[in-house]
């Protein structure tokens, strides 16, 4: 640390991304990516045209991908505002609509950056426990007087909270936001977008990253209230204002167009799902409902750590959380079948089935 | 605004971004992008095998771009920051090295998100005339006890200040940052990374947007002393880890390659900047003596916003800045020769030369 670092930043403890090892090619089961290319609509996207127009700036509206998305959700432009992935557009929600010292409430097991946006702009954190099957309990979060962040379905769990539940939460904190982060909504999830026309506090967060296969295109959105938007945008425009570049922007459209494609691909990632839930069932694991493209289990015999390790050192990554109540789990998102199959065949060995 | 916008941000102004009308093809001199298209290598970058791992995560280190700018720039890895172009590194910057209230000091005529950071992030303006002849006065800098920033050149104006100047006020500000944007640097001016080894105060920032004709890839860095960089890290790993994206990272990379291409462009801009400015002398424009990839003149028959609305109603857009002291100005990106001949035909017109 520099002795220039701002005193209210001495403390913060960054996020920590997943592993990413050059050491050896190993099956990548940790980071929630997909384990399928983008639909081959992208590929014809990218041409001389587009790379020669680089050097003017990317479009500051982002108008023809924010187009595409307002009407693939049945919502107005005025309703989209997009970001630089979901974490910028989680950024600035936080830093929007929270003020210095503000309570912030969401669950105590979730996406580990709330904390890390909380603690960056001063918030007052309020980690609701998850029950013990790890669900949400909805009753915890209504009437708080505090903005609320909830992943659904949530991560690592995999768990979902239901329409109507959401929108007691929004009902119930009528003065503040509440945020629905969907990433994951996708494999199984149910969007919360069509509640975001009812209630002018409610911010539907998704991105291109997983069921769109673009983690490395950076796009994520959020939907919600067009005053919401405003406000977003007013953020944007004060800290960076073309940040989302132009081939990620002609990528996002083509992305729309490959609906087929993506489709299929989805049904793919919960078949697998599904079946590797089975057979880790079968071995003895315990596993929660997932509808995320992971699963997240445990098993009597084998702590959370070793499981880890013990998949690494036969080159498979997987997420492991050194936090308290999880630390017996693993988090393992969904690859290929023969991945999967992999992954299953090593479980196998450690358990000497 | 909606009502749950934090009041911190009531007032906030955002920056207006330059015009980008589509009613009609302009010749767009008005946002200091370069002519020419980037580099011939960038155009093999890109293929099925890059387009295939946009499912993957983007490296969060972004370690064999920094690596090719240390390279470049004879510093370390340690030393180098990437952004999602300059304007996200330019706001990291004052995030992290500014307390709430404290003063910042920059130029009262520059880059105009100087002072739109400083609202952002609750800071006290201190907005520095520049003398009569726009250019500064490095006293005025001098054991300020407070954060400053001046574009070197700086922009609208083109102006450059002597490395000895920045090592003085780097050295008379111990203890604050001092950061030099360096956005049009390769167009004649300085670079003051070579003092960054020297004062641990000095932050130096450029871009990829101007002279490497990759405005719309989004890529600037910042220079400087290790701690300083891995400040500015922590607020990157806090906000969003994955800030730049794989394409626009192998993009960079290649850019770096097309060394000798680039030093062609901006050798062809020096002489079109040279070239232009006498002819517009000979008209009896006033101008200041431009180290950027622009011009800012001014004529004593043409009022600043007369010149910006003829000259758009005959096809072409520069820059007026409706701002005491430069409201007679305009600013004009510098075009290739043909666009420029069209400019300057305009211009004669309108004065009936």
């Amino acid at each position: 640390m520099s002795r220039f670092l701002s005193e209210r930043f001495c403390e913060l403890c960054a996020y920590v991304p997943g592993e990413q090892p050059k050491d050896m090619e190993y099956i990548k089961l940790n980071t929630n990516e997909s384990p399928y290319p983008p639909a081959p609509e992208l590929m014809k996207t990218i041409d001389e045209k587009l790379l020669g127009n680089l050097r003017l700036y990317s479009d500051p509206e982002c108008k023809r991908l924010r187009e595409a998305i307002a009407r693939e959700n049945k919502v107005n432009l005025e309703n989209v505002f997009l970001g630089n992935g979901s974490d910028e557009v989680l950024s600035f929600i936080f830093m929007a609509f929270c003020d210095k010292g503000e309570r912030v409430s969401y669950p105590d097991i979730s996406y580990g950056f709330y904390s890390v946006y909380s603690e960056l702009y001063g918030l007052s954190k309020n980690e609701v426990p998850l029950k013990d099957d790890f669900s949400i309990d909805p009753s915890d979060y209504m009437n708080l007087n505090s903005t609320v962040v909830i992943a659904n379905p949530n991560a690592p769990t995999g768990l979902c909270l239901s329409l109507e539940d959401i929108e007691k939460i929004a009902k119930s904190n009528p003065d503040n936001i509440v945020a629905i982060d969907e990433a994951y909504v996708d494999f199984g999830g149910k969007s919360s977008i069509e509640l975001t026309k009812k209630h002018d506090n409610l911010l539907v967060v998704q991105t291109f990253s997983k069921s769109r296969s673009l983690a490395g295109a950076r796009l994520g959105f959020a939907i919600g209230n067009e005053k919401l938007i405003a406000d977003l945008e007013k953020l944007r425009y004060s800290t960076n204002p073309f940040n989302v570049n132009s081939i990620s922007l002609a990528l996002g459209i083509a992305a729309l167009e490959g609906r087929e494609y993506y489709d299929k691909r989805i049904q793919d990632i919960i078949r697998t799902r599904e079946g590797s839930a089975q057979e880790m069932k079968s071995m003895g694991f315990e596993l929660t409902d997932s509808r995320g493209n992971f699963l997240f289990a445990r098993h009597p015999k084998l702590g959370g750590e070793r499981l880890y390790s013990e998949l690494r050192s036969r080159g498979i990554l997987v997420r492991h959380f050194k936090k308290p109540r999880i630390d017996d789990y693993v988090r393992i998102t969904i690859g290929t079948e023969r991945q999967m199959e992999t992954m299953l065949y090593a479980l196998k060995e450690m358990l000497s089935i």
